[in-house]
Parts: structure tokens; sequence; C-alpha cells
């Protein structure tokens, strides 16, 4: 037992900071298009990982859990550290499509509270969680199943689609992707949010109307400062 | 500001020539799969760009949008010179995964009376996209946004999912993909089709009735031809 | 018409042998996770290989064709072969996207009661074989056809999303994609089944009162084991 | 023989117009990423097509091919309207990895003084094109041969790598990829790529010395312009 | 212990039949492209294989390993069962990257007299295994390495880039990828390369004096066959 | 200037930590594949980003650079901030084949003592990195350009091929691919590659000597273990 395999090793982080539960909720109302606008277009990962469940949208805190390919023991421990309103991340050591996470883990979620699953690896019995109406993006869909025999860690951080997650993170998902909230930014991204969204809406409105977005967002006279001409006709 | 740059730089060209309405909407009827074949199996856009609003059809006039990653000014530009009747297509200077399109967008269009989008990046606000029914095509979907900084063509000729497409021709698009017809080609595209789709109607119902399409189709002298053996059951 | 040529060109084998028929109709309503588990988590089909008509699950028995790229005349000569309760199975010799079949083939497949299709190629009128229900896995979604021109083969063994598929042998599909099962497998392969959907209905019910599945599992003392440490909170 | 028929079918264009051969041979001095730059960085193919023939960089007037999957003829019919200083370009209706070109047509090129290929499939023989340094661009590499059976078009315009490449336009390779020029552009493009080439020389005679590139290009103010902050260290 | 994990659990097969030595070492100087077109294009492995280790040829009987995904055990019981002139073929139950080869099992292989290493997953240590000139085909290289812990088999059927390979079947492999000849045909695909190999040296040498292949393979009566037009210049 | 847009701005930290010069020396010659198996198999990029300049090795401190796509400016600012030693990591906010870093860039590494780029986008100019010898390791390899026109950071923590790199963490890099080692745990990285170094040696030699590695290793009880059965010969 030396000291180098102590500091790799897995760990389990029982407890964990999360963000207001208003401002979670807010960040899921306003969805990830939006709260990603609201942060400088950050925190979007990888558009690879999918909803498997369309139509629906969840906002949670990240319990995250850290895994072996072909390997999902970690998941499973993970579980024992939701609390209602998270949302469990996981993420692999490296690339696997196999399916870590079905039914039955799901009717576990729904028990506990847990909103939804963002995986960068595999799902499966995915018509029983479009049944069940439950939240999950994955990079993969397979019926492949995995073993539970190789140590991993819950709730440090990990890195899925391509983003940090830390655990208590604020996880925004819906049908166009995933977006990761820093805990500590989650009162800031949701303010930005509302502003956006109160401005959306009377963009909306008058683009409905028949107004161009040239002239409701003032784009044309950037048209003359870059150079570009306009022409009536081509001859071809 | 010299000859070079006027050459590369970015241009608008105001206005197109379209194909006539009938043949566009006759196009629509037949779908991509009648009408590329129709054409020996040309036009047909990389399988990879996507309708992200399954079961919805279009046909329309492409005006065309090249814009650079990570920005999507050249799209409003575009919308300006749109008729109704129309279909956008927007290709980007380098392969790009961002949502160059979402749901404000969509409401412009219909209130221009666009009929769809083709991209060859990535939309967002699918969710909206789908409630509202409005016909897209893309390669990513992301909730990932874009600037409005740089300069880009509008009705030039670009390249999309491995087609060119010049600006007015007929863009057919379905959940099957996309298919490009060119402008001056439609109506020999529509005859074909046509013809076509009276075949197959033939085809369907001997078929439906239990008929083998190697009897209805003629196909097996060519087993003969091709010096393919049958035999009865391979000893194992 | 030299013996080589013989050995290595096309051959149509007319007559298979089939799992029996309760044993199949079992696998299909185990489903491809079950059915892969109870193999060892053997059989999985590579999952690029998705469902194209959600919602549908079949088995049956596999008539196998092996087509070249842009050629689908022998998947109309594996029609001929086929008997009510089989799936038709497609092998491409190199990587093609083209829809190798539609809506004309499977109103053929439904009067000759052929249950669905898996290809390791594209598909097309996938609104039409939506509106029919009927099942198809492929690799590809695209409208552009193929020809008739080229030798292939029929009902000999294939390599699909890189499983090995003998015909007669069962196959399983889903929404969570496809499962081989060998011919003389199969009985042992549904008895494991049934043995884990017992035991999956006893978990579900304990997972859905609040358990957690780290008791109903027993996995708790694998942390020990796997020497990861458990800590309350993380300072950072 | 109908109108549909001819109108859709193969074309070969014996006669083509080429740029003049001091500008392609100052092009492909000038390399791909100069050229490229100098167009307002347009014409690069996608970044999949890569050399296999590392070291080689050539320059010389597209003789196109369009040919369809698994069939090279139209490879051998374009061999014949090639002149000295060609590059022959082929592309493929839909996606193919087989290996469309080998030794033997590497050969014939070489007698014809044909300088290069650029093609949007596979090649093979790879090691006796090394062996010969012929320089050839592929998206495959496989030893998967072709057959010579279905019509294509010789000298039409043709998509490759996601680029319109027009018969006689300029087509600069090198070890980065594949640039293309339009035939009428090729001497602004080349007056642009050398006035860039002598702009470079002294920017790298000044950075190799230890300037800074901020310094140099004159960035710093960027930053300030942008409200990026500057700070001295973070507290963590 | 039930006769179910019997039948899907793993196994080791001590003793396999190889084909002829001289028809193996033929096999290998005819190379990949050669041996598949003699088998009428087929055999080849996907060409995302790729050779890491450039300019090394090969050919050698299979001894297969079947591993579980981020496991090598089975790569080093196989090597108990290798015999000179043998090539390792490891295919794993679902996608990995990781680097299962590196420069200590090839120090292993050349004592052994191993020939060569085809693997559908990852490698490591390429810098070694080019210095030793050891050859090894794989999907990815990565320095991630694996455990030794899950069973699996040796020297049974598996697929390896989409290719079924038995025990005893010839590996061919080179710059272009990689080719399996099933054992029992190895002399009638040797025999079919070496007509081939023949045939294109006369076609060598005619190509290499100027002729063009569509003279010397008589192509040009398929133009007129075909129907495609032949025109002199196009009014552009 | 909102609150918000400082929280998500661009920042450039001016000083960073590094780890001592010696543990760097020392992981570089450990290489990736020992440093990431001391290190639990931690740390690895994904196997996507390659090493452009094969035969190469490097290890530095990471200086990290966020870039927009299409948008080289923060690595122009990077270069101000690196000492001798470092490696350049460069992270963007969405997928970007782009060229961001060619020769030019590479000559100020060279004077400025900067051992390496790594990449999660595209580098250009590869005949003269090569030449030079510099080592890159990147995703892409494209002519296309880049504009210097958006904000982005500084030494601020990244993810690159989906490995969290903190400004001042160990990056080692070579021809299998590239390890993160945490800046705190270089020395552990260390101690446990060196005696990992220590144990192959020794089992080199004797593999070379030619024992096999499941006597070395001692892994034949596990085929017992796992109830693996070993068998003479398949009757077939």
């Amino acid at each position: 037992m030396n000291a180098n395999g102590n500091l790799f090793r897995g760990i389990v982080v029982a407890d964990i900071d999360r963000a207001n539960p208003a401002s979670i909720d807010g960040l899921g109302e306003a969805g990830t298009a939006t709260v990603s606008e609201a942060m400088s277009r950050t925190g979007v990962m990888d558009p690879a990982i999918r909803s498997v469940v369309p139509g629906v949208r969840v906002a949670g805190s990240a319990v995250t859990a850290l895994c072996q390919p072909g390997d999902n023991l970690m998941v499973h421990i993970a579980l024992e550290h939701c609390a209602p309103g998270d949302v469990l991340v996981v993420a692999v050591t490296s690339p696997c499509t196999d399916g870590y996470f079905g039914d039955l883990l799901a009717e576990s979620c729904r028990a506990l509270g847990v909103r939804g699953l963002v995986i960068d690896a595999g799902v499966r019995d995915v018509a029983a969680l479009r049944a069940m109406g439950f939240g999950a993006w994955s990079r993969h869909v397979s019926p492949q199943g995995t073993v539970k025999a190789t140590a991993g860690s819950v709730n440090v951080a990990v890195v899925v689609g391509g983003q940090l997650v830390n655990p208590g993170d604020v996880i925004v998902a819906d049908d166009d992707g995933v977006v990761v909230v820093a805990r500590t930014r989650a009162e800031l991204a949701l303010s930005g949010s509302q502003q956006r969204l109160a401005k959306e809406a009377v963009l909306r409105s008058r683009l409905a109307s028949g107004e161009l977005s040239t002239d409701v967002l003032g784009l044309r006279g950037q048209i003359t400062d870059l150079g570009i001409r306009t022409v009536g006709h081509l001859g071809q």
C-alpha cells in the first residue's frame, strides 16, 4: 500500500455543496441555448452527447462518477450520495460505447428524486427510459452491459463531453444538448439568462410580425464596415 | 483596398432566378429518393445532414449564405433576400458544430414565407423548431451560439453536404435527407420523377400481393449471367 | 471459368435451418439488453447500427445477403428465400451509405411475413417505413439509390456491425440496437434470459421502493476490497 | 434513350482551359497555407483528405473524374485527357473507402507527366507510391479494388473534400492538405501569395531573434479593446 | 456453474491447423491489394485498421484472442499458443481505444517468432515498435494501459475490422491494410495472386512506356456501351 | 460593462507555478505510457490528438490558451507568458479543424525555449515543423488559417483531448500521444514511473530470452480462477 497508489486510486466524497434550488430551477426554465449565451458561449458539452428521451428538459446539481471502461460499479456508489434534485454525471477513463445505465437504475433514480443522467458513454433500455420520461443524455446507445469490478471515484472533478464538471455544478440539459454552470456562478448565469429571455421576447414578436433581423438587430451597417459588396444580379 | 481583397471578399447578390413554382412543388411531392433516382442518382447531400424535425418535407428555391465558423451574420443578411417559398442554404468556410439558427430565426422565416433551412453546421432550439413544425436539416445540433462579426457572402455558389448549390437551385428535403436539383433541370427532374412514381405504384401493388421483386423486375436472369451458383443446403 | 472464380464468386443457398419459433419469440420478448447479458455480454452489433423506426422490437431467423457497394441485387434475391418470421440481414463488401432498401421492399417484406431488416449500410423512404411500422436497423439513412448489376451471395456467413451472422441465427432488435444469437444456442440464451428477467422483476420493485442498488446488489463490500477511500467533504 | 437519361448520364469533355504554367508553378512554391491565406482563407479541402506520400508538394491543372462507388472506370478515361503538368482530381457519387488508384495507374501518370492525384475516396499500393515519390492525397487507404462497369463523367465540375473543382482549376497540395484555386484567379492568388511570402520572411527573422509576435504584429492593443483583464497570479 | 455459463464463458484452444508455409510466404510477397483482388475483392479489413510501423509487410497464421475492453489478459495467454510464423489477431468485445500491446509484448513476439500483430483496438510504445521494425496494425494508438482481470478466449473465431478470422487463417498485412485468407483457400488465393502479378508486370511496362490504360485494358468500347457522350469543349 | 460580462469574459494570468525542472525532465524520459501507468492509467488525452512530427518526445510546463473557433489571437498572447521549458496547450471553445499554429509561431517558440505544442484543433506548415523537429500534437492538420479578432483567455484551466489541464501542469508527449500530470503530483508520478521502468527492464530481458509473459507475470492461475476452459483442438 504505497503512497502512489493512495494518490491515484479511487475516492468517494460523501458531501458536496450545491447551488440554491431556485437558481437551478430558473436555469432549467431558461434552457441550454440561453444559459450558455449568458455565459458568453461557454459550458456547452460536445454535441455528440445527445438526448435519448426527446422532449425532456432538466436542471440539477451534478453528482459525479468516474468509471472504468465496461464497468459501472461507481454509478451504483454514486447513487448513494444523490439527493432529490440531483443529476448523475458519469465520465469514463477511456472511451466506451457500453450501456452503463438502464431501466433498473432509472427506476432507482426516480425513487431517489434524481432528475436525470448525463454520461460520456452509453445507455440502454431506451424504450423504457422513454416510457418513464426519464431524462438521459449520452454519447451512445448500446445493449452491451457492464461489470461491477473496478475502482473509480465519486464526486471528484470529471470531464464529460469536453467540459469540466465539479460536483455540485449545475447541469442544464434539453433537446439541444447539455450545459455546465459552475456552482458559484449559478446566480449570475441565471440573471444573465433572464435578461436575455426578456430581450428575446421582444425580438420574437417583432420578427413574427415580419420585420427583418437585419433591422431589428441593426446589422446592416456591418455589411458596409466589413467591405461586403452588394450587387443586383450575377451575370452568369 | 487592393484588387485581391475585392475578389475574395464577401459579396451579396440581391436578385436570383428561380425555377417555376409548380415544378418546385411537384419535386417536393415526389420526395428525395424519387427525385435523385430520376437524376441518375445524383444530387444527394452527405447523409450526415439529417432532419431535426421528423415528418416534415419541403421543397423550395435555394437562397445561399456562406459563413465563417462560429459566425452567423450572413444568415441574417440572407433573410433579407428571401422570398416566400425559398429554402435557406448555409455553408461554412471550415467545419463547425455551433448552433447558427434557432427559434428566433425560425420565427422570422415563418413570417417571411421561408420554407426551411439546410445547414452544413449546427442548429439549436430544436424543441421549439419541432413545436413549430419548421423544417430544418443540419449536420449538428448544439446549444453553442455564434457571433455576428465576420464577412461572408449571400447568393454565391456554395458546397453543402458535398453538393454544389447555386442560388435558385431547387432543394428537396425530407426524412431521408436532402437533394439538390439544378434550377435549369427542375422540369426534367420532375417529369422523370413522375414517370418513376407511376411505375412504382404498379410495382407496389404487385409486391403487396405477394409477388417477388425478382419476378416483377425480371432479375432472375442476372443470377445466371453473373455466374452465381444456387445450391440447396450447405453441409456444415 | 476457372476454379478460382468458382470459389470466390457469389453463391445462393436456398435452404437454411432455423431455431424453433417459440425460442425466437421468447428472445424477442426479452429484448436485446437481457439477451446479450444472458450470453455473457456477447453478440451485440456496433451501436452505430440504429433503429430507424423507434418503438419497434423484432426477433426472427436471419436470411443473409452479401452485396457490393451501391448495388442491392442480392437483397432482391434474398427475399426469394425468406419465410414468414425471418429477418433480412444485409452486409456490404466495403462501407457504403447508400439507401439499399425502401418502401417497395418493405411492402414486399410485409407480404412475405418478413419481420424486419438489419443492414450495415443505408435505408431510405424512412417516413414510409415509420408509417408502416416496419422494423429497420441501419448504419445510415440516405435517399441515394443503388443499381442491380453485381454478383454477391445469399445465405452465407456475413459480418454485420462487427458480429458474425450465420444464416438461421436469431436476430433480436429493438430501440437499444441489435443482438445476434447463434441458432444452436437459442434455447440456452432464452432460458438464461428468462432467469435474468425474473431476477430483475424483484430488483425493480425493491429499487422502486427506494432501496439503494448498493444494498440490493451487495456492492458496498467492494468499495473496501478495492481500497477506495470515502471522505466526508473535500476542502477546496 | 429519353432526354432525361441524356441529361444526367455521363459526359466526357476532351478539351479544357488551363491557367498559365508559371502561375501554377508559383502557387506550388507558395504552398497550401500561403495560397489559401492569399484567397481570404478559401479553397481548402476537408482536412480528412491527407497526403499519403509525405514530403511531396505539387501544383497542376485539374482534370476531373466523377466515379460511382467501387468503380474506377472514369479514372482510366480521364487519363486519356491529361496533359503533362495536370493533377487528376477524382470525386465519387457516394462515399467510398475503396482503393481506386494504385501503382499501375501511378506508373501511367508518371509516363504521361501527370503530377499527382487528389481523390475523395481511397488509394492503394501506397508503399509503391512512396517509393516512386508520386504525390497522392486521399480520404482513405485501402487494398480493396474496384470494378470498371458504370458510367461517370470526365472534366465536369465536381465536389472533392467539400470544395468545388472545375476542370482546369489549379490544385495545390502538400503535407498540410489540398487547396483549389479557380483558374481565372490563379494570377491574382499568386500575387497575393508572393506579397504574403515577402512579409513572412521579415516576420520570421524577427521572431527567430526572440521578438514576440504580440509586438511584431501589434496585437497588444486588442487585449485592451476586447476587455480582457490581465492579472498577476490566480490565488487558488 | 450452470450450463449457460459454460457455453458463453471463455475457452482456450491449444492446437490449431495452419496453411502450408510456402503458401503463406507467397501470399505475403503478393501483398494485400493483389491477394484481395485474387479473391474477387473479399477479405479486406476496415481501412481504419492502419499500419503503425510503415514499410513493413507480413504474412502468417492467425492465432486469435478475444478480449474485454481495457483488459489484455488474453493477449498474454494467446502468446503461449503461438508458433514461429504466426500473427497475433486481437478482437475486443466492445470498442476500445486503449493500448493493449507495447514494446514488452513485441519483445516477447520477437523471441517467439511471431511475425506481427493485428488488433481492433489500440497499441502503444509505437516509437519502440518502429525501432524494432515489428509489424503492428491497429485501429488506435494510445498510451492508455489495460488490466489483466477478465475472462476471454483464445483461438476462437473472431471479427476484426469487419472480417471474420478463424484461427489458422492467413493474415496478409502491409502499408495498404490487412487482408484475411481462409486457411483452406490459401493455395487457391496464392495461384490467383501469382497469375495476377504476371499480368500486372506486362501492364506495368506498357503503361511505363506511355500507352494508355484505356488501350491496354480495352476500355474504350465501354464508353460507347454505357452511352457516355464525348464532347470537345464545354461552352461556359 | 456589467458584472456578468466581467465574469465570463477573457482573462490573462501572467504568473503561474511550475513543477521542478528535474521532475519534468524525468517524466519526459519515462514517456507517456509509463507515466500514465504510474498514475493508475489516468491523464491520457483522447488518442485522436496525434503527433504530427514523428520521433519527438517532450515534457514541459503547460501554458494554456483558450481560443474561439477560427481565431488564434490568444495563442500569440500566451507566448508572451511562456518561459523556457514550457509547452503551449491550446483549447478551443467549440470544435475546429483550422490550422492555428504554423512555422512562424514554431520559430517564435524555438527562440523562446518553448518545447512543444498541444492543441485540440489543427496545425499547418507541418513540413516545416518536421524539418525543424518542433514537437506538435494536434487533432487536425489543415492549411486553413485563422483570424485574430476575438477574446479568450490565457493560463486558465482548460480541457484538451478530454483531460483537464491547469496552467503549470506537466505535459508529457511522444509518438503514443499526450499525458497530463497535475503539477502537485509530478514528483510522485516520477517516482512511480521510475519504479515501473526498473521492473520493465527485468521483464524485457526475460521476455527477450524467450520466457512467456504468462510465466513471468504469473498469469496462468487466473485462467483457472476465471473458469476459462482449455481444450486441445476444436473439432469443426
